[in-house]
């Protein structure tokens, strides 16, 4: 409840990020190898994860290939 | 099952924008009521619904905002 209610109130680019790298970690990749397999630049992802990024649609989907996630899945709970 | 299958093997961008033009006209509204409220130009609007626009993350919230749809559930089924 309190991490969602937290997760809500963030910007949509903070809690994309979030959500990311939470995803990362749980799978055991560096944020190089997650990038690599991405096809995307090592910082880009960083950025992407810290939320500096408005990352669109095309990458969106790269990221959500290598996580072998639907877009609806990767999107859940943000 | 063959809707899926045209779905799944079309561009990002175009299942994207196919998504968001039926939602769009299910409630009922015109493409330039619709951008009104999203806060877009219908121009850009209609660029997104063709599939044309590499749409990113802060623009795809507003969709889903005007939507009343969570970001999920807007990316169901693309």
């Amino acid at each position: 409840m309190t991490t969602i209610g937290i997760m809500a109130d963030s910007d949509i680019l903070e809690r994309f990020g979030e959500r990311v790298r939470k995803l990362r970690k749980k799978r055991g990749w560096s944020q190089e190898e997650f990038a690599h397999q991405c096809g995307l630049d090592r910082t880009y992802v960083g950025g992407v994860e810290r939320g500096e990024r408005n990352i669109a649609l095309r990458n969106i989907e790269r990221i959500a290939e290598t996580l072998e996630m639907t877009l609806s899945q990767l999107m859940g709970g943000i």
